[in-house]
């Protein structure tokens, strides 16, 4: 059974902290107001991607929204959250568990997996911040990368989110603004982190023979790959996320691609050079030379690459991150992306991944 | 694809606050000595059932435990997370996206869905013990169902716990004991409910054709059923849980079976009250007979429903709940049950819920 995208929609990121109930019922609402013919009574599982510490929010949110569901539950895998539970909800669809399934990710800006105060595993690296400087400093000393190509990552997420509503931020910033950022370590400046944020995002799962009721022109999950590793950290070569190259060659693989035929891809830019690492992994570049495409993306005013601004332009809202992705490529994909829209986008590409690449979901996405 | 439990553990449920890290992999290690031919690299998903705070603990699991999965995620939907993990896994299997699943289910004694402070939907009945009194009020003015019959329930779960060397307490209860134990509300004394404790089970499911590599024996997940409503003591009817009633439905439906074909039963006994509802919505017995039939089962010695003794004699590790009650009729399907063994049981059940069955899950086994 095909599984198709029939609707979607993702509210204003903000630096505020309203209720995660107020922020699921948001996005919830205005996915109803954008899907022709979907009734509460339609929607078999409902699944809820987030980090909040509350219990059983998806039978509250559907509670809230007049939704009595068959399977209600919440999806935590950190950042990465948002995509795992696009992948539980395709897989409900595919084994014919369920016909439409309703994904709704959500955060506060205050949260509880921004520190990593828990990893017991891990040592004493208890912040994102410290892997982001391994690995900047490992990308810098194999590659020649310069910290000029780096702040070129950030300009240019942040200025595609200058066409993205939903961003938390539409300043633009010079890459002297970004050079010039507070350092924060000896590798990374302020402008080269991603911002937690209040956001919430929503997709609308259906198996393809139902997508032409919800939608004229349904999106396919044509290609899935997850993997889960040790944080990359923890390996030899700290040029590279194993867990991303595993899942890209899975979900090439099983939507019969290669990577040159990716036309648009938001990709989990958690600090500027995860964005280079990932494009490389990904194989949209060879090893070393992502800093130069994104050198030429921003000078030709490209958008291919992160066309809402990635998670540094338009903010991180742990478990809506994934969803907001792919909403993104599912409008994309549809020609509805108005200024952010990449002309024939025909196969678009998703990469979500948790700390450090412990686990990477890459998603490829057809119309 | 047909869905197979190939191995399952249960730890001994306690009273102590072991680290969350610690009964997942006790779990974990447990279930590996007893299934032969396991190796970590054949794991493609590793969920983890639980309402702990900390984030991210199925990576944390499989780092752990040398295993490197495709999928892994936390799964939560409070009391039902359990049944909802084994659902979620089945899915993944069922649509060929995975073929074997590791579900592991663990809680601390004390836990963040102890006391429902955050339910800001439903007034201010802020800890299960209003909903249960409720209920048992409910059931006592319609049926004339007796504090004996309810403490009935009690006696038959810690009488069958006495044989679950998993059980958090072994302690033999006469009906005096219970009858006379500390009055919590109008209509709840203390021995008529769950006790909150610390434990972990897993449960190891395969797709059928390899289920034989695993196991001499493998047990059938045959039907499932899962719905989600409102909380059931905000409906007219408090003597009923709609959830579960169509939940079993169905289970049946997609089993091919009749209640009167159920040979053993792990069922949700939060309350004593929980007990007799669930049997009657199952339709094990006629409507406001579930008190007669306990206290026959208690007479003749029967351990056809709860053999482990429930959550009320064995204890109630929310997360873990779900997915013990599943290991329990998976041996008792194998005949491996010891003193528990119900004599010929082909046919197993299994009910798990959660908050006033605001969701209920049902499951049909069979060997």
């Amino acid at each position: 059974m095909n599984v198709a995208i029939a609707g979607y929609s993702t509210t204003k990121f903000t630096l505020g902290q309203p209720s995660i109930e107020n922020l699921l019922v948001s996005a919830t609402k205005e996915l109803f107001q954008n899907t022709k013919n979907l009734s509460q009574k339609d929607i078999d599982a409902v699944l809820v991607s987030t980090n909040n510490n509350k219990k059983y929010l998806a039978p509250i949110l559907s509670e809230l929204t007049g939704i009595t569901p068959k399977i209600a539950q919440s999806i935590e895998n950190m950042c990465n959250s948002g995509a795992n539970s696009i992948v539980s909800g395709y897989s409900y669809i595919a084994s014919e568990m369920a016909d439409i399934v309703l994904v709704v990710g959500a955060e506060q800006a205050e949260n509880s997996a921004q520190v990593l105060d828990w990893d017991v595993s891990r040592g004493e690296f208890t912040h994102p911040i410290f892997w982001g400087t391994m690995f900047t400093k490992a990308h810098k000393r194999k590659f020649g990368t310069t910290e000029e190509e780096l702040a070129y990552v950030s300009a240019l997420n942040h200025k595609n989110a200058q066409d993205n509503p939903a961003a938390y931020n539409t300043k633009a910033y010079t890459i002297e603004d970004i050079m010039n950022s507070k350092r924060l370590t000896e590798d990374l400046k302020l402008l080269d982190c991603s911002r937690s944020c209040s956001g919430s995002s929503a997709v609308l799962l259906v198996s393809e023979n139902l997508a032409k009721k919800y939608t004229d022109s349904p999106v396919f999950i044509s290609g899935i790959g997850q993997k889960t590793t040790s944080a990359s950290f923890t390996k030899n070569d700290l040029t590279r996320l194993d867990s991303t190259i595993d899942a890209a060659n899975q979900a090439y693989s099983m939507a019969r691609i290669k990577a040159d035929q990716v036309d648009v891809a938001e990709v989990h830019d958690a600090f500027s050079i995860c964005e280079l690492m990932i494009l490389e992994d990904l194989g949209l570049v060879s090893k070393g030379n992502a800093g130069k495409l994104v050198l030429e993306l921003y000078k030709t005013n490209d958008k291919k690459i992160n066309p809402r601004g990635g998670l540094i332009g338009s903010g991180h809202p742990l478990g809506a991150t994934g969803i907001a992705q792919i909403a993104e490529i599912a409008s994309q994909l549809q020609g509805m992306s108005a200024k952010r829209q990449v002309k024939n986008a025909k196969i678009g590409l998703v990469q979500n991944m948790s700390a450090a690449a412990t686990s990477s979901t890459v998603l490829v996405m057809r119309n």
